[in-house]
């Protein structure tokens, strides 16, 4: 069994965890950890592991998390950085949900996340946890820097695209949309319901610290770096990440044939037929991506749809995906759940 | 393993059966037919199956149900109750989700129903299903009436008032709100979205078809005749039913110990800690019915909140529950799935 | 024209009021305040008032509030009472759209809102603008405590029974649902889109506020104290409540003929015809509550249904209408928008 | 007064209609019809209008269009065209918020609709009616063309650049989210409220028919041919159209300024400041486009967001507007409602 512990648990990510984990047939949950919740029974918080789940949340301090196999980070961007090293000394894995282990370029990280990096040598050290480009890598990493939600969905669709060398990588376009529970547990009055419901909008169009993270994995297919415009919207549902990507060929290929050539091994990219029209509710609670190409009237512009369950492929499924890949498990093992539909 | 035919496997609770009976260890799906349908895979309708079923949808003439050992009849109530005799004569075993055998009064049946039944003899040996209520007779039996999912709530959450004599059983009122999904998946103007959505409103106040089954379940427990005034609402969220019950009280008891004590050997029936409410979503794509009892302000009147998930224990779980009884298997079998939440 | 201020303007009830009071033929809007917005124009917090409303929030402690012919405050419940006595001797009306002049017992106001009553002596004099109840005396009002939304349409759809004196005033029932706008604009975990969307629930059936109040108002209507048990729930809805209304028939009279002729004269008072279920969307954004009498199946129990939008004739709506009648405005003045449908 | 008769009123633009036109000062409503709700009252359809809208709708062969000064068609596309004539030759003059007389191509439409044109000669006469483009020819029209929700949307957001020629118009890219009210009024599987609900889908990829006619008015504006990729998107709210808009830059200038200018002296279009994210329910329930343009990370991609209720200036605000201009009457003449918010 591997011991998993859990550090941030009382946001969508952490029971989005502790959903997938309880029925993960390797897994022993050993310790979740909260500040503010110290001593409060995670079944009283989440009423739906009630029966499934009998851990309370621990004091970060006093939490046996350096006797874990894995430690999850579902925290803060910040949190992880400091903590890491100490972890990995004892010799667990780390397995961070947040964005301190993602961008390569330190310097670059600093600027789009407002603060100082605190472990930059580890940024080296750590695998960008997109088991679609680096399974191998990840198989034996120590520290895994788990994708944001944006740019799993954008780089799975755009990726057979880019590496294949047939569209102009100068100008791609990614229009995203995203439920609320992208946003997280935290009370702001943006995400409230009255606000978000029968409302649809834009935001951070002028920057997004999504955008250098979807470039860099771009960039590396493409070997070269890429020019993008991100542009991510708040749709009111709660869970899911709908893509639109947009691309200029360069090159006439078999679209159909490419896309589906590039992800025929992969257990959880699902390439629709043509003429597809993926909605996110068919990978509502499920691991898996789906995605279709079009070229609409014959022109030269592509179109990729490509949809994600921000907590499951976009954040919390694709960090087990990641620990069954670190610990020899079935890569698929504890993700099999069928999408909830409707 | 069990060999199961679907008859309509078109609708929600179609659906929702296939997405239970394909993660369950003990099933083998043979058939699902449908007349509209024969020829599609049910992947291309509902793509959230994708690789995980394989079949087609068959014509209801052709298909092999006569081989299988339980046909569940997910179809628009007075279907099943043409089928029923032929299947049983040939072996197999039927859970039927429609209202077609749930009324023992066949003439009580005929007024709410509008028609004429086709098979009065097997009311008399059909089991109503409800494990809470029938689990021993469930084992043995060939034909099972699924409970409706305004019954399945109503019914647990006053059962063990009722049955424990200890409110007035002449003026129970239940107050129930139901997701849109428990109309079906036939397209009605006044279920759309544009309708439906930002929304509430009651129906069927004059009179609605779960009222007399709801009676007859309560009347059993009670030993007599029980007075019941049911008010239906449609509420904008897609799966869930909130039962608000209330009842004068005629005996002190300790209300929250009658609960935990009626309940203690379910296995899916929550009674929560008094001063619980429980919320629909607690129960999202599980076959679990959560439930609180209150006395506000120390008065006569007792209030129970019950809600379940209606496609679950609501309806295929609750026939995936039956099933797991009538064929000897653990009665929890491919229904450990963990509640959605957010 | 009537000089209006606006104390607390950054809540939904605010920016209701400047919506309903924008369009307002009699009214010139003088002063809005809000101390952690001053500065800021109302538009650029609201971009619907865009080009509408050219007012900024003041700071309170510089509005010329004592200046105005009518104060609205919508604000928290304790702030009124701190600034009536001041305003009122300055020569402005005050109309509160909180709770702090609604109760006239003064230690159970105490008790339910947790303070103490800052003006116990203005209590007396404030009138509860309920026009439908109050209508004279409000005309003559220098101080109205505008009603809570759930204590308007319960009041409304019981008032007719109770004060015709045809039903069991001990054991009243009023299970009510509330639209998510209800509990304010404040951010709070509960009413966040991914936790209040998708979801239904009951909440304070041990006590809420608003159960002293109803029973205030209909205790006056009857002659003498009732029993009510008051359940709300949270619907996922932003606008509406829907009040669903139980009592017991104690004298046969004919309920629809009693309905329609107790409003008979009421300009916002809508009884539907026999067997209707009002909806909350015909009255959203309108100033109207609608309803409908039910007995079903014949028996001693009678179904009250009636609607209303919580921030209008719940709130901002009925206010206007209480200063239409303060100032000898036509009664329906402003308050003519056509409900949202869809 | 203005006699107004209104053609298949039972849609939604056809009691946006008529919610708009019971507020218009100069309009008289003489006529509404419906062949397949003959003799009902108007307000037992959409009891939001009870009390306010007292019409009954009228057989289509016996209601008195001719002696009407202006008859909207809230018809499915190919009625108009079928009626106009007769019409026009009576002395009325016409509004069709359908697409009969919206594309200048016979050729083009007839391949779009799938049928024969009725009315060609009417096609050329007919006049495109956005006032913000044609207001004087729609001033002196017997006929107009309403435009169509997302071609408004996504012209408006587009005309100025493209007007002053400052961007690449081959490789136009829109990628539009639209509420569920734009599917209409017919039931329909995809747009019930528990398909539609939590679900993010793309639809009509491969060709809309609106793409012809956001095409031809961006032609006109341009001067020649225009490449537009339009992706529309179904999001689950009720009302509301946004644009997402890409345009390579092919000329410095700025940008923000060319969007004042462009738009000054238009009443029902808002450029909203730099760096403002327009959200839909901003303009719910009100005939305003709100627009932002952005320019992300300075480089050569320019995002225009632009946003409207799809019922009103995507259909019967925008209708209400040209005939005003076509009688003369105040251009804002019944469309002043704010925008509902919250």
């Amino acid at each position: 069994m591997i011991k998993v512990g859990i550090v941030g648990g009382t946001g969508y990510t952490g029971v989005e965890l502790l959903r997938l984990l309880a029925q993960h047939p390797m897994v022993e949950l050993a310790a979740i950890t909260s500040r503010g919740e110290a001593g409060t029974a995670v079944a009283d918080m989440f009423p739906s592991l009630r029966g499934r789940v009998s851990l309370k949340f621990s004091d970060p301090r006093e939490a046996p998390l350096d006797r874990c196999d894995v430690v999850f980070f579902a925290t803060p961007n910040g949190v992880a950085m400091q903590q890491a090293a100490t972890l990995l000394a004892a010799g667990a894995r780390i397995i961070d949900l947040a964005a301190d282990f993602r961008i390569k370029d330190v310097a670059l990280w600093e600027k789009w996340y407002g603060m100082k990096h605190a472990a930059p040598d580890l940024v080296a050290a750590a695998v960008y946890g997109l088991p679609e480009v680096n399974r191998e890598a990840i198989k034996s990493a120590r520290l895994v820097a788990n994708p944001g939600c944006y740019p799993t969905a954008t780089q799975l669709g755009f990726l057979p695209l880019v590496a294949s060398g047939c569209v102009d990588t100068d100008h791609l376009i990614a229009d995203v949309k995203s439920g609320v529970s992208g946003a997280g547990r935290k009370a702001e009055t943006h995400i409230m319901f009255a606000e978000a419901s029968d409302n649809f909008k834009a935001y951070g169009v002028p920057g997004h610290r999504h955008l250098p993270e979807i470039r860099q994995g771009l960039a590396l297919a493409a070997g070269r770096d890429v020019g993008l415009t991100f542009v991510p919207h708040l749709t009111p549902i709660i869970r899911g990440i709908h893509a639109t990507l947009y691309a200029r060929l360069t090159k006439e290929v078999d679209f159909q044939a490419l896309f589906e050539r590039h992800y025929t091994q992969e257990p959880f990219v699902d390439v629709l037929p043509a003429n597809s029209h993926p909605e996110t509710r068919s990978v509502r609670a499920a691991n898996t991506c789906r995605m279709a190409v079009h070229r609409p009237q014959g022109g030269d512009t592509l179109v990729v749809l490509s949809v994600i369950d921000n907590l499951v492929k976009g954040a919390a499924g694709q960090a087990v995906q990641n620990m069954n890949l670190m610990f020899g498990c079935e890569e698929c093992s504890g993700l099999t759940q069928i999408p909830l539909l409707p």
